[in-house]
């Protein structure tokens, strides 16, 4: 066990785009597990655009970060001290435990996974909370019936990708909306959706319309801004928008002024906000579904992985410009 | 019975706001009906800020009116002449009849009223559909709890005074929002809200925080635009937002830009827009409840009536810019 570790700290709160100086990297002590805990070696973290909020003084759902807190994030490693009923060394458990090689853990705050079912860092992504939080919007918000037609942004993400398909094994019809030709091929072929828009052609809007010619029964949004404005229009009445995310609002000084909002109105639409962390109640039978899909085959999910914590902070600012294909990872320790 | 009456129809659509030439005025026989038909002699109108956007060659949540048909508009009148089983002459009847001084009618489109037990006028208000969409949007989508703080914008007008004194029936605090200090001092005596803030005072934002010391749980929204952007910081955590209508929008050439939509994502918020004639299944009970609490002095309306058929154009442009108290109708004959 080495008696110093690698951290990476908030030191500056960003305005627009993060910045690599929002970020240090220190050398500092492994902290001691006491009686009832554990201690974590992380092996890979999640970096996620959830953060981009919580790095803003206020206007968030979480507690903002304090300037030189620990990065807050998702990571996967495994138990090497415990002093913890039911753990031991060995074990693979993810919890959010932040941007560090080591962390002292209780209990509650950790998830044993089974890594004899899937690789460990499946358990960041589609089988972790971002799966989760693709079965949750779907189901219990975007209540989509058979038939009926689901749009998703950032179709190619780590949400978006799983979204899709989880609509394709329900019998609907799954569109994707994307950012650039690769991206869209790869919602296509890797995922299966049924259509994939590129939103950064110029014929964006009409390419989605032909796209959704049914109109739009679900759409689960990942962007909000523009998008959720030329949405709006293509939703049939009654038509649900779970809000998971505004990743193209959260590096903006200035919010985009939605216009259709109107349409909201008109066609009968619910929007609602959702948090993962308020509907714990929901996590069994979610993750139950997604090991299921996953063990017969029909839940893809890519993953980019970036080496050593050191260039965690250039992953993170790279995904929100949507330079990543699927989860966005950092491997602290070299792979063993 | 007179050969002619005298009937407006839809003459021009209206850019922004509209001009009494969007109306014609003519005189025209009066209908026969037929077998298994009444005939109604309407005796007052109510005119609606929705039929502003049925002048829209589109974007509208019903069939838009094409030039040259009768205004839309619900009316209360007697029946005349009956051919149908179940109607006999002198009846009180309420449907949507139209802008004109008599009306052939089929018994589906028609429901007898109780005239003994409130003014045939409160059945184009308080207990008519205008009492039911607040019943409707209050409790089957704001789904407010005792103790909770439930916002109405327009509060003063038909929908909003009666979501408000629904609000105070159910336990909660009611807080509206209106223009002008003489609309704030009615919604606050008349229709006894908790309190009512002017949206055209200099100090609004402020003074709308002030009163909303607990935050906002229901905001039963009626005219979208800026004030909604004003309300949505203001939100609770899990606030319901039923949108009823968007009367600050109706004359907008230029749809105003919403800023706030991230506090939808960050206080998961639930926006529904919702049209009564979707949910015809609420209308006894909500009918039921709110006759009882008439019955129990525990609903008060306004009304303001303007006197002659050919003055309605001018009722419904002034309607859209405020200028009524309560209900506003127009009485088509002279009182008896």
């Amino acid at each position: 066990m080495p008696a110093s570790q690698r951290q990476v700290s908030f030191a500056r709160r960003p305005i627009g785009t993060p910045t690599e100086d929002c970020f240090t990297l220190a050398t500092v002590p492994v902290g001691r597990p006491g009686p009832g805990q554990v201690l974590v070696r992380n092996d890979v973290l999640s970096v996620d655009p959830y953060i981009r909020m919580r790095m803003e003084e206020k206007d968030s759902y979480a507690p903002v970060m304090r300037i030189g807190d620990v990065l807050v994030g998702r990571t996967v490693g495994q138990v090497v001290e415990s002093h913890a009923d039911g753990f031991v060394e060995g074990q693979w458990v993810v919890g959010r435990l932040g941007w560090q090689d080591y962390s002292v853990a209780s209990p509650a705050e950790l998830q044993l996974v089974d890594v004899s079912a899937a690789p460990a860092t499946a358990y960041l992504g589609a089988l972790g909370s971002t799966g989760i939080t693709a079965w949750v919007g779907l189901h219990a918000f975007g209540k989509p019936k058979a038939g009926e037609t689901v749009l998703v942004s950032a179709a190619s993400g780590a949400v978006g990708s799983v979204v899709g398909q989880l609509a394709r094994l329900h019998g609907c019809r799954a569109v994707g909306i994307a950012g650039g030709a690769a991206k869209c091929e790869l919602v296509r072929s890797a995922y299966g959706f049924d259509d994939c828009i590129d939103y950064r052609a110029p014929d964006f809007a009409e390419a989605l319309r032909r796209a959704l010619p049914q109109g739009v029964d679900v759409y689960f949004d990942n962007v909000g801004g523009p998008i959720l404005d030329a949405v709006l229009p293509l939703c049939n009445n009654f038509a649900r928008i779970p809000l998971c995310g505004l990743v193209s609002q959260y590096n903006a000084t200035e919010p985009y002024g939605m216009k259709n909002l109107r349409e909201v109105f008109n066609r009968r639409v619910t929007i609602r906000g959702f948090v993962l962390s308020d509907h714990k109640d929901l996590w069994p039978q979610a993750s139950a579904a997604l090991a299921g899909a996953y063990a017969a085959g029909r839940l893809q999910y890519r993953e980019t992985i970036t080496e050593g914590l050191e260039n965690a902070p250039r992953a993170f600012i790279d995904m929100l410009a949507g330079a990543n294909v699927g989860k966005q990872l950092v491997r602290l320790r070299p792979a063993a």
